[in-house]
């Protein structure tokens, strides 16, 4: 068995945000899909360590920032690679408030959805969210940042947290 | 709302394929993701009216070929505007057998995963599978597929069985 398989498969670069009353969080993920059309519905896989988690649990709001390929390491660094226990990562970061009142970061973005949890999936170290889509814009027609751009282009790790997190 | 925003989602391309007995099927899915590393597990999202998924329920038995960006659209056609109602998609198609015993899709593939079913998430028209890897191989180098350089690049569409079918 060889997991660097794994390695060969795509995925965007998103910002997954929530929050508790006036406390924000939001953090870099890689693990979003759509998962049905009618109604619209996407899932995304959060680890149940991070902050972000336990807003989404709290609130039931999840928004989703599409990033840019624009979007610079120190960008996914705040989001990525900190937790939201130590550090507000919504100082000097630009954020709107759609439908569900849960925060959306709008730097780097091209585009967002957001919504209200449907299902919870306990999948062990990770939940899967299933959001009935609410809110959804396009922002710009800059062009998404795919996960192995990150790596390849930008250098890019993944964090232990992380469902796509490969042993080096 | 402006559902266009879902455009902006990048995905992988794949051929995710089970068997029941001697019969065998597979199709093309965009949505799949790795949704844990420890067991590694990952999650893909098949249409409930699909043969595949017939097959999937049935066996409990999933295989995922990463397709490569070199990837003919008439292979594409093949697996993704067919169904294997119809037609014996395995007939000229070069496939192997993994450690599940469900047949893995090898033309125009950089690498594959295979595994059994742990969960069955019902999402109305979609049920997303977990599935823990039992087998995981790369085939080579080639660069693999994404779902925007299919629309963009190629000028695919979307059935109106996937996930992510939007209406014209």
């Amino acid at each position: 068995m060889n997991l660097n398989a794994l390695r060969k498969v795509e995925y965007g670069m998103f910002i997954v945000s929530s929050n508790y009353g006036e406390k924000k969080n939001g953090q870099i993920v890689n693990t979003m899909f759509q998962v049905t059309a009618e109604p619209c519905c996407i899932a995304v896989s959060i680890n149940k360590k991070n902050l972000t988690h336990e807003f989404i649990e709290k609130s039931g709001k999840v928004t989703v920032s599409i990033l840019s390929q624009e979007t610079p390491m120190t960008f996914i660094g705040k989001f990525g690679f900190k937790s939201g226990r130590d550090t507000d990562k919504f100082k000097d970061t630009n954020a709107i408030v759609g439908v569900t009142g849960a925060p959306i970061v709008t730097d780097f973005a091209v585009g967002y959805l957001e919504g209200t949890v449907s299902q919870r999936v306990d999948a062990g170290t990770h939940t899967i969210f299933l959001v009935i889509v609410a809110g959804a814009e396009v922002l710009n027609d800059k062009v998404p940042m795919t996960y192995s751009y990150y790596h390849t282009i930008k250098g890019g790790l993944s964090p232990k947290n992380a469902p796509t997190y490969i042993k080096p």
